[in-house]
């Protein structure tokens, strides 16, 4: 991968509700891999968010008394800057010209934003999954600049059961000869590497209880496929497949890449040495981890021990085991767990 | 899937020790999807087979004391009748005209072995993985033809999780262009679908506590690879690379495609309408069945609930769980429990 710096990248940012004097009541929310900056609806945008049932007026966080900021990540391809952007020292695109992406860059991006914004010191930062890696990294290189922490399905760093996982996905994709070593056709490209990762993905995500009371072992309805011997025959194949094709097309292959490796590279103690050096810089006044038993991409040992190290140096520090059954996706999904505990933070 | 009739399959097959006069100390083993019929070294074959720890002369399955009876399963490539023999009515090879393959398939070919040996009651049908289930496969269909069931890390039938990923595996290896629907040349074929399928096994072979505490976040020693910029990074991504790398050109692909798939079709409740029912018909003086903790391909609450199923049933029935954590592979792996485990059954 190549070091470098970027020049002045553009980050495609959301707001909602009310910025108060100061910013004190911002919420600078980073997402996971996948999102863009459209966390919920509202007047300017009507479609849906990414994280609809949680955010707007009465909901978790509500947007009639925090002012929300999410920010598609530096790297990603809803607006930021990323592999898919144009070089404007080349003037094409960067794509695998893009220096090595970490989310120390992503974090940074976010005090950028808030600066742009005129926030000196955010109520929170908050994040799921990829979010809240990136919502830590927020919190260990800018003390001071947000008082509370909501870090969910996350970790201090990653393991190699997970670094296992996205680097299969990432050599999936890049096993397809449409990958072109980064070069394709935004019109072709690697659709059938992107599928088989989002699979991977999917699987990932869930958890085989949920599947197992939802699946059980149906079989699909639709009729196999003539001379395609292995095609589509259970319930849950048919599931994937149509989840996996709902993702083609609505996500660049090289930025799926730089964003799933960054993922991989984090890990909090680069900041101090070990966990606790590392940790004991934070100037939160709160912070809550929530952690899900199904989750075994981010296993709740994970939040756990990011919970425990951080306890020593956070005042009101929280940790939350929610018992819902969808996985590491539940922050999406099992909205009578998540709801009662975002709420509480807020 | 083609459905269809087999003439005169072969099957290759491996025995250890002396047979008893009627058989009655025949021990038939079943094999994971991947094994050859070698399951230990003799004087015939002095390299290690894939079960050389546990079978043997004073090893837990004491070749002193049984007639051990190990078979490639049909379907495979290591001598028995599978997608890459000929086919003798039309002299090519069957490849995709293999007909639909099913673990009772197995078993029938493994009760056809004993007949051709002379055995009529063996002492017990033993197998892990894809071999507890054809083992108990076996059971359901010729009660009376062995005394004793031993089944480790199998199930009474494949939930949707599994059969999610074996189904990813699949893909995989069909997206590969090489596969050329089957008709792949042997010297080149899909290596590259095979190599990504062997990882993702690998994944959900092992744990993640196994690898959090064998190679944390330790860095691969070997330089990146020029122009790959998402080459291997971490010590983990190169111990993939190592085993799917052993794998390659071992083993046909198309009869990989074809046991995966019969490990998905695998569902004991078809022999009774319930699983009660089925188990109903085994005629099993005891049986043993063995989980582990951290086995999430076949969790050990699929092998407590075989158990329990089993006990109205079998007088002599034993359930073990144990704390293992190489996961699903810990039976080829973590001797120090399994050793003690399987010799109290024999």
């Amino acid at each position: 991968m190549r070091r470098g710096v970027l020049e002045r990248p553009t980050i495609a940012y959301e707001t909602l509700g009310k910025m108060a004097p100061g910013g004190d009541s911002t919420v600078l929310v980073f997402t996971g891999l996948s999102p863009s900056a459209h966390i919920a609806s509202s007047p300017e945008d009507a479609s849906a968010g990414w994280w609809e049932d949680m955010v707007g007026p009465d909901k978790p966080i509500d947007t009639n008394r925090y002012f929300v900021v999410c920010l598609n990540s530096l790297g990603s391809c809803f607006g930021s800057t990323g592999p898919a952007s144009i070089n404007p020292a080349t003037n094409s695109l960067y794509r695998l010209d893009f220096p090595v992406l970490c989310l120390e860059d992503i974090a940074t991006a976010g005090a950028a934003l808030l600066d742009h914004l005129g926030v000196g010191t955010a109520h929170s930062v908050v994040g799921a999954s990829m979010g809240g890696m990136t919502a830590l990294a927020f919190a260990l290189l800018f003390p001071g600049r947000c008082r509370g922490l909501l870090s969910i399905s996350a970790a201090a760093r990653s393991l190699p059961f997970a670094i296992a996982l996205r680097s299969l996905q990432r050599e999936i994709i890049r096993k397809d000869p449409e990958w072109r070593q980064g070069q394709y056709d935004f019109d072709k490209g690697p659709v059938s590497g992107m599928r088989l990762a989002r699979k991977l993905g999917m699987i990932t995500y869930r958890s085989a209880a949920e599947w197992a009371q939802r699946f059980g072992r149906e079989r699909a309805t639709q009729e196999p496929q003539q001379g395609d011997p292995f095609g589509i025959d259970f319930e849950v194949e048919s599931y994937l497949e149509a989840h996996a094709n709902k993702f083609i097309g609505a996500f660049d292959a090289n930025c799926y890449l730089y964003l799933s490796r960054a993922m991989d590279l984090f890990d909090a103690t680069d900041h101090g040495g070990s966990l606790d050096r590392a940790l004991a810089q934070v100037e939160l006044e709160r912070a809550l981890i929530i952690g899900v038993e199904s989750d075994f991409l981010f296993p709740p040992h994970q939040q756990a021990e990011l919970a425990e190290a951080l306890r020593p140096h956070v005042r009101d520090l929280a940790f939350k085991r929610l018992a819902s059954i969808q996985g590491h996706d539940s922050f999406l999904v099992d909205m009578d767990r998540f709801r009662p505990a975002v709420s509480r933070f807020f």
